[in-house]
């Protein structure tokens, strides 16, 4: 993303969840890791395990040689694996990436990344219902007027009108909690999902590399990817929510309504009057922008047989904006409800 | 739908339970138990309830009337209430929608039909989790040529190949009970949200609607609409389970790798020879067609104030067929299981 | 489409363009023209061509024998052909549907309709271009505020903002012609969409079919679904377009503007003094639900090989009720420039 | 986007297109037009707008100002505006964006950019037409079998195939011909669209600032996105067809079929055997991206008023891609049937 636009509606911390860097990273610690599980069941020996943990530590990989790889293989992992193996060298090279296969590593590092993400994600949403609440007490008593269907309804109060922007937080949390078990969970299934060349002890492998990581074991779900397109689900469901209290607080803040207060609202290059609710308007965008992507993300459900490059790709293309744009609307969010007050 | 389109992508069950048919008797039932609860509450008379509940239960509107009334008002109630408050007559017709906004009854009756719907697509998932079972009791063992990426990989077996299809549908169950308590839940809030106009019974006046209906009780949520779209992403995540379980099948019976047979497959006009796995087909036309509309119905959170007629609106364009389409996705699965067979 | 909902987002006269009669109509006079246009080029008997003609001018398909082949066959046209064949009789049942394939009279029907759909949907632009001539005339000198951004902005007029309504209409005009030649062409390849079956007559019945229907004449084009894709993107431009008028009127409605009225209004079932600008909103929701339907479109393009049964029953989902849509767009924004006067 | 998925999917001569890089010189080069243009009418002095041009084609602009004005502003211009404006120093400083406002300078700007992106679209358009006719000549004549509905079907050529692929692209330019005047126009309106800042001289200095840029002359288009939404779906359509391309190769590729070879087709970490067909994938993965992004693109038609920060923001994040991912479509098909030889 262009970082000029990527000041408005993009978010470091998620992003940086997402970069090559990030990646590469948490595919060598899987790397790793699986080596020692695969050690623990007898699969590789401990020298062999201790060898690849060693280097995985610390390896620095080709990227131009990985960007080539990438362009040819559609994955990162055979070009990175080569790599690797020539780091390792013998005799414990052909320990390396034992019995899995490159959707093993690369799915296994996308929920590393999630994990904290949607910590992260999870930590702001209790920052905003902090401060909805702070906003309550300081300013719940106030009258308000209710718009209905576009036009002015009723009076209700500040309180009334918070109340309805909060709920909704407290069921994204519940939904994480729901959803994470499902989500964060190692993938080893090997070239076809069965975990035959792990030698009878595939769950065993799975549960140590599971520990290790601190993650869930789980029977490998290379094609199954419902837990994914979940994630996403919410990931849209929390820019949505904050679409609708951006879409409010911009109606709210009407020349002709008046209702709030944007402190520092944006400025105009034409017009020295205006004053721009710039964050209220991002929050409508970025909801719009992952409803949007949620849709294309389920049809990343069609995984035709064991392994699909073209669904898989398309994950890949869709699901990393989707949690920087779920980020980027809590971050807009907490700044629009520190410059907000009711008039 | 025109019938024929409806014989293939449609189902008669779900249809019926989002039919103005259905609708009107669930705004009907809707309103006989919000006078009975308002009566337990003291804010009308028991006999207002009482011949309100006499005359919701046979009630037949004027459907002209209420047709103009929909394009006249945006919803269908300010014209049904008249028609109903007139056939209750004096003295009880101002006792009728006591309180009540067109939104309380409106969504009410919508999650009156999504109860049973969910419980419908459930017991078809169930059946479909059975079928899949006793496909692997007979035919498990057999061996089966894996593949990703487009090409042939090992050899599994069918037992493996049905356990990735079978996996998913145990996760959505999971997914449907915890969606169901925050979903079936009844909605009163009165024209702006607060129960204002339940002279401080609100609370009280919302268990007894919930307990009659046998729905949950929630604050309102009239312009909090996650549990609809969350709801709504559940459909396309079960049409795009068996969407992918339908590319699965239309690839093992090709021509060139005849893995599977299907009985009973469709002709063609021109080539006698030809037998086209349709079912399996069409499961990926309804996922994709409900993935799209996921997308859509992700949009409708953005619901400007207390209530958008936009929004709203939206909805009902998007979400009864999203049912109707992960109906259908469990029918012609159903059908698909039972035409079936591993070469 | 439910009939309440339909008085609000349907239209009547575009849907009936894609009832089953209407398909059934238009499929039987196609294989009544193939007929007549292959006696032409002495592949079936002008005897033949006369009895099928004769019959399919009066033939009533038995619809639940249809429904039953749709079922089974994914097409409706195996069953048809029986059912016609049966009906034409020997000696000149087998002239039916020669060197066709269901995809050759399913296309074709479905150009028959979008032809007067698009028609119909023209004279309706050119119906709301006067609409606002008109306007502009009347009231184009009232003074009106300009908002950007969510906020008042500078004075400008009536006149200015007409404008902003109407430019967009005369380059959907322009889009139209230029699509029509691209779209209006008949569908005539045979079962794998090469006309070997015409004899080495396939481009001489193709020009005389594409006469005797008043269509264009082209290659086949089963697998090549741009025309069809971008006569979607055109719908959707159509109601995006009145979308920002609705959301433009929704807005200068507000109470708190009031810079234009609505006559008749929505009324409220709870708020007497509320008047709703309901076709305001209606034009938003079809605005976004057309947007969401032509991504889904898009997919369709997607077509595997010669003839794809997932990616074709797509469409037949879709275009229809983006057809609607936009006709629906266009009869809301009628009534809504009906009931409009700056304040 | 991470560099490595961006070796598979993106494109870096689209990318720079759309770079900050390339945005800001583009404004500066509008900027300077707009003072020249401005001077041959007589509203800045000569000098002032050769001061100007001399400052904007060497200026470089402070990025982290800018990216602090963005955040705050919603747009960058307000703060490029005041850098520039210190950097031409007085007398001239307030001759800079006279009459102007921030949409006509980032719009312009798009405009600029979309103008040689097209251009470079359409070059590869024209090679891949030519490959796959050198395709045709060299291995037309070959014999394939047609497949339909995911079935076998009957014989027919290599060139039907191939027919059937290059016949798209051949509309495709013929859209783009159509498209590119309604497209490829300054925007000149002024804080609120009616050029009245421009004293009497806004259509003379629209066609002057027209001419400089060598785009073309039209009424301020601010709220009008149609030409923009049809670009968009133009890129998906390209992507689309593409996309079907790929499928079908990925199809004939397929370990039982083997009716076409890929040379260097990508390697698997766990299967040395395996020969995966990434392009034709990738192909399918970016059809089915640009397909979702086509339908968040006309959502954001819905462009309230004179200016709509949420709409205009969605585009911005949603149009680069999309152009992004037709380049990646190209640039992979013409990959793709280099590779490519029929068995």
């Amino acid at each position: 993303m262009p970082s000029l636009l990527g000041a408005l509606v993009g978010d470091c911390e998620i992003e940086a969840l997402f970069s090559d860097e990030a990646d590469l990273a948490a595919m060598l610690r899987t790397e790793a890791a699986l080596a020692a599980a695969e050690a623990e069941a007898g699969l590789v020996s401990v020298e062999a395990a201790a060898r690849i943990a060693a280097v995985c530590a610390v390896f620095r990989p080709d990227r131009d040689d990985l960007a080539q790889g990438v362009a040819r293989d559609g994955v990162v992992i055979p070009a990175l694996i080569a790599q690797l193996r020539a780091a390792v060298g013998v005799p414990h090279a052909d320990a390396v990436h034992r019995g899995a296969t490159s959707q093993d590593i690369i799915d296994t590092s996308l929920i590393l990344r999630l994990k904290p993400a949607l910590d992260l994600l999870e930590r702001r949403l209790d920052a905003i219902g902090t401060a909805l609440a702070t906003l309550g007490i300081a300013e719940g008593a106030r009258p308000l007027l209710a718009h209905t269907r576009m036009q002015a309804a009723l009076p209700f109060t500040v309180a009334d009108k918070i109340a309805t922007w909060a709920a909704p937080l407290m069921r994204h949390k519940a939904r994480l909690a729901e959803i994470r078990p499902r989500l964060l969970v190692v993938q080893l299934g090997g070239p076809v999902g069965t975990r035959a060349e792990l030698a009878g002890q595939g769950d065993a492998v799975t549960r140590a590399l599971a520990g290790r990581l601190d993650l869930g074991a789980a029977p490998p779900w290379h094609s199954q990817r419902d837990a994914i397109v979940e994630c996403g689900g919410w990931f849209a469901l929390v820019s949505g929510t904050f679409g609708k209290i951006g879409q409010d607080i911009a109606l709210l803040a009407q020349s002709e309504v008046g209702a709030v207060r944007i402190a520092g609202a944006g400025a105009s290059s034409a017009m020295a009057h205006k004053r721009n609710p710039v964050a209220a308007e991002i929050l409508v965008a970025l909801a719009r922008f992952n409803a949007g992507l949620s849709g294309t993300l389920q049809q990343a459900l069609v995984h035709e047989n064991e392994r699909s490059g073209a669904a898989w790709t398309l994950e890949w293309m869709v699901l990393p904006p989707m949690a920087v744009t779920a980020g980027a609307s809590l971050r807009m969010a907490s700044r629009l409800l520190k410059e907000l007050s009711f008039a």
